[in-house]
């Protein structure tokens, strides 16, 4: 059980439902998960993490799909096991497939690799890495 | 400097040569980067890393540029200095944009917040979240 | 089920029940956690980590509720369940409100967020930070 | 080198100016630190990230230097280089003294022993901490 | 219940069956753990996991226990469960008594924290350490 | 700079001196590395992290040379520079060969890698695990 509880939208304060009713119709679905129903206790917190998830997670030169899966390699990398559960199901809303999933976590599971040998070795960033110019 | 330092390419063993020359056919390019030349000290875990590196990070269901960001995402969640710089320009080179790196970054940032909201609050994993079917 | 079990009151050797009264005495509390009887297989880490909690967890210039606190946002950080489990009951007997719990979380999420946006924007530290004095 | 450079306050848009010129009005400083201007790439991520710390890092039920020193904790967990310099600074600045330091220190240390020995030992969580209330 | 569902003997491939074979005789056992199962949806995956945990676990320099413990300890930083779970019984099955365990969880334990003070305190590294030679 | 600076032997109180002079003796050196002379501004802290490092790394049932691989390897998953450099000499000076570094860093990198996969396909621990018994 979440430590606060889940504030369902029944029992909730206007502020509260308000946010939820534009998670609802962002997302196109009819429900909430526990993670804003957790959050709900703090409806600043709720309110500024909803509007952030919100702009930041919109289609912009990354579609919403590699985002998605993005939020969920991060998450596979920090092993949150909520974050996994819910970016998995979200990455799947938004398209991604069995075979794009096992692509991601060999990529994942690869960077995770590759970071500690890099580290472990001692390893010096190259003169090229740091003066490589921007791309517009 | 490298644990073991760098091996370059002039004194390197036959072995060590051909995952080189392999490299930089794979890459199109004419110069190995730091990493490759402390693994070469060891060269089955040499051998063993580029081998799966090459084979994960090839084109397949997810094109290579969306495979460079994960990298790169995983490594800005991880702080591996080496491993950003490195992969910031992996994925520059695969065509990331300094928008596509800017969103990136706020997606990244975004997932390691919530991450961290989601644990610290206890939340617990949504029965839906837990019987969502694959999609093939 | 710990890994090696564990240890009850009744069935501990003289050693064991020392810290584990000296623990319920300091805590004025009439029971002993699961993380205390896990260690207990252990003497030697079990005292030496006691003694090593009971002295920095004391008052000094920071009171018990901050310490508590910074334990709960390093627990948060790593997502430790157990840990967040323990020391959100911790804090909460040393005066943590529900309140409290929302801005340290907020504060804890947006650290998370900007610790990955330093590093994966790869910014140099400031020199003014280098040279900052220390303040007695 | 930020990865796309820094922004100085002479050649910023209007739009990050009025970021620039409320984080000096803000904190009462006439200089804007590293991270804000390598952020000012992306004028979208600079508001909404200042808008969030500052809405985070005001006084609330915790005061202004206890919040300081849980960004500390967690930046000193993630091992962040640039975040344990920029936000030690910040909380000499809200009052930290070297004693401060030293225990703020000595409880981020032992929460991240005591993590991994909870983890390790796969502590099982106590019944009580699953349900304790929580306090108003 | 692992993402993709768990691959059973009976009903996999013989891409699959050849993998899961070489598990069983390397191992000397005959059954298969859940991860491999999961993995399995992911044939290439499974097969370059396996070749490499096999390569790299084979006893050299190291023995299997030394190895075995090293990968326990990692898992124990990473806080991950499964990793924890699956890898306490394989050092057990390679020697590690309870004694062993506990010395190796208190090494784990220290390293977290001091990784955390050295960091913390923004220790700079040694000139000594940087310039120590290699032994052969 | 360390946050603090470095407390060098000849500004040191006596109870810094002892710590110093238990620490040559115990590492047969003629010197202390930055880490204790960070530490020194907290004796407290500096006393009790020493008499800990000096018990757990003691040769017990594990030696010392895989206590010192142990804790390199939480150090490049943490990826603690410091700890990196400090603990790569002390596993040297403890007997560590090139080979065998290579052979640690193989086991740390893979089992960061299984440890995503493991938790990023949500695989449930087997239930042989949950119940094997403990090894005297």
């Amino acid at each position: 059980m979440a430590t606060l509880g889940l504030v369902e939208y029944a029992d909730a304060s206007p502020e509260v439902r308000a946010v939820y009713d534009d998670i609802m119709t962002t997302r196109q679905t009819d429900w909430i998960n526990n993670f804003w129903k957790a959050l709900a206790h703090d409806p600043a917190t709720l309110r500024r993490t909803w509007q952030s998830v919100k702009e930041i997670m919109a289609p912009g030169v990354l579609d919403a799909l590699t985002k998605e899966m993005i939020y969920l390699a991060v998450s596979a990398t920090n092993q949150c096991a909520y974050c996994i559960a819910s970016h998995t199901a979200g990455a799947r809303k938004a398209g991604m497939t069995d075979r794009m999933l096992a692509e991601l976590m060999a990529v994942v599971g690869m960077a995770n690799e590759t970071n500690r040998l890099a580290s472990g070795y001692q390893v010096e960033i190259d003169e090229r890495f740091v003066h490589s110019g921007s791309r517009r």
